[in-house]
């Protein structure tokens, strides 16, 4: 599996992310479950997972953490990416009256305890603002996330669906540098392509993180899209030996700005072969004919 | 009254901005009936007033100009906004065959010109352009308000409307920086707050005016969005025992990057009681429940 | 006519541009005809050629260059500007199963190489990127510019239909400075005034080149837009003697930014007085009065 520097100090990441949010919902989320998903991972190299304090009504992480406890060899195997400042009503927080966000020191801190206590760890190797939040004191929040790298309980810091501006306003107040922005990114998603995001991020030299590259399901489906996207993915597939889904994977992996897509099925089957996306070769007309059977049109 | 630095160099304004847009609209634009409005914002240390030349095709600087003219005290105990660069076809101009902007020396200076003899003062406070102007020669719209500056016929230079790139254009050609863009900003008017337009200025540490911060009036009104948003500016309202416009502008206040609302009614007893917004608390699970039912569906 | 330093080091381009993207569409395209275009071209002064390898499908150029090749004195009086990166399925490369973009080191360098043999020359004035291309790799494509205009193969890099961010990846990665952008810009398609896409260039201090002036044609057409404008065309065409092709030209020769337009028309007749727009005067309120009627609304 290749690995990826992110920036020169923190630990480099599989160039595939297991994306962890609906392990909460899985009929089994029995502690030796989630550790055959782990080993299903790290098998392939896939050493980094992708996590968020709200995924699975915060009960994801707790989820998770149960398996690193119960092993404490795995930790130190792994990278953990989680994510806050999305505030959801649940019977866990009462006084929550709306969904909203929260980037204030107070809150960060919070969630951040909380997941480092529910992944039993005692550093996230990268923290990412989930959301930008237009209530954001980017002074106080930039602040905050520098301190918890100094402090240690973060190695990094970044964004997830954040406009260049958002970006830039979070960044002015900060000394260590944003690592990435997670955004959705997939066949049936290419916004980012064409309007500046993934260019933001380039002109940085970054990466980007793909989240939903199999845009939630949809490139299985029946709507025209997905009609016109199916006989080309399935062709890639035959001859080379994989499934739709690992072609959809590696047009994201195609790119030549490196992004890295975050994989999330409950499936131990699919999670077992992940990897065979990095396998896919996608040459650059093969890369537009997918994008122009997904869109419908060919390019300008 | 909290006052702000716009700059380090200009006078400080209130934080409130009385907008005085309608002022020859009003039944009774006698000096007295002026004074009066102007009286009842300095008590409340609302010093700062908000013109543009075309206000009441051009008679609003006129209407203010003559209670200034009646006391001599009145003009140091104010801040004095005026705008230019619309060009409005009205009898004053019947030359004019459509209504354009004008960025150019001659215009500009004209203008100012004419709201320092309107308005009985050597000086404005601030200047902004209107609006961006499409025909816009930049290095001489930029060099002339640096001259206005370097003269004292303006104490600063803004903009209003313009989007980050119209601003970054102006301001390449500019020595002196440029303090704020006046846009439109309410709880029915968002974009502001995630395209960009917002984080602009406050990656530059700038403060925003908002225009329009009760919408038109819409909020008081009987569309959907403002059925949504009535019930919960009215609780707020009784909660703290102020009218639904106070909620709506504290809204604003609540804002981190602490914009500056500019609040134009002509009813005497509404301008009398415009501060008790400053006493408005809006937290910020309050401030996403007000932003959740204007926008009529949750944050992402 | 006169004449425009896109930079310090390129040659100066006439400020019209004969654009021959359909010279091989033409009935005759004999050298003679070919040649008979090019001399009325620089009788005018209009000395800057606009090219791409693809116009006619591949050849265009080919044409052009045989009167190139039929008169030696012919080259050193005209700018040549070419452009790459549009991969079209043609019989010329039966390989191609889609249309898609290639910003490639060796597709870019087989494009030049192709342009410069078809155009009998040893260099390129100007190299444009034709369009933004998602899968650009643009470390690769940034040297490869740099590389070329170090050779000597092109005197300079732009792009064509870049957004600002496009630009800005780009730029990131190359030691020369882009020197243009060739957008569509005419009465009938305006974005660039509003949308940031000319006031970036114009921060940069850089020209704009505009093509389809015309609107491709649209603009001597029956739809609802072109019917508000003829009128206001007409009445300036003859107060200034010449024909609205003419004074819609000028309206984008009015704007301070200096725009250079690709004027591309295969008639004779009209190639013989494209420079008549450089004499038709659009003062401010007449450009406004244009865009006001192209628009169907006055500004705002």
């Amino acid at each position: 599996m290749e690995m990826v520097q992110l920036n020169s100090s923190l630990p480099a990441m599989s160039r595939l992310i297991y994306g962890v949010w609906r392990l909460a919902d899985d009929e089994n989320t029995s502690t030796a479950h989630v550790r055959a998903k782990i080993d299903a991972c790290l098998e392939q190299g896939i050493t980094t997972f992708d996590h968020a304090d709200i995924y699975g009504e915060y009960q994801c992480e707790k989820v998770f953490g149960q398996a690193l406890a119960e092993d404490s060899s795995l930790r130190d195997q792994m990278q953990i990416i989680s994510k806050c400042d999305i505030a959801i009503p649940t019977s866990l927080y009462p006084e929550r009256r709306v969904k909203y966000y929260d980037t204030s020191p107070e809150y960060i801190r919070m969630s951040v305890e909380n997941s480092l206590r529910n992944l039993n760890t005692d550093s996230l190797d990268l923290l990412l603002i989930h959301r930008p939040d237009p209530f954001m004191d980017a002074t106080a929040t930039g602040a905050t996330l520098d301190e918890l790298i100094k402090e240690g309980k973060i190695k990094g810091a970044g964004v997830s669906n954040f406009k260049p501006s958002d970006w830039e306003l979070l960044q002015s107040r900060m000394d260590n540098t944003l690592v990435t922005n997670q955004i959705e990114m997939s066949l049936l998603e290419r916004d980012a392509f064409t309007n500046g995001d993934l260019a933001h991020l380039q002109t940085l030299n970054l990466h980007a993180m793909a989240w939903s590259p199999l845009a939630g399901g949809r490139i299985f489906g029946n709507d025209a899209d997905a009609q016109r996207l199916q006989p080309i993915l399935k062709r890639i597939a035959d001859e080379q030996n994989c499934d739709i889904d690992h072609v959809a994977v590696a047009w994201l992996l195609a790119h030549p700005s490196e992004i890295l897509p975050i994989v999330g099925t409950n499936n131990l089957d699919r999670v077992k072969t992940m990897s065979k996306a990095m396998d896919v070769e996608i040459d650059r007309q093969t890369w537009f004919e997918l994008l122009t059977a997904a869109a419908g049109e060919e390019v300008a």
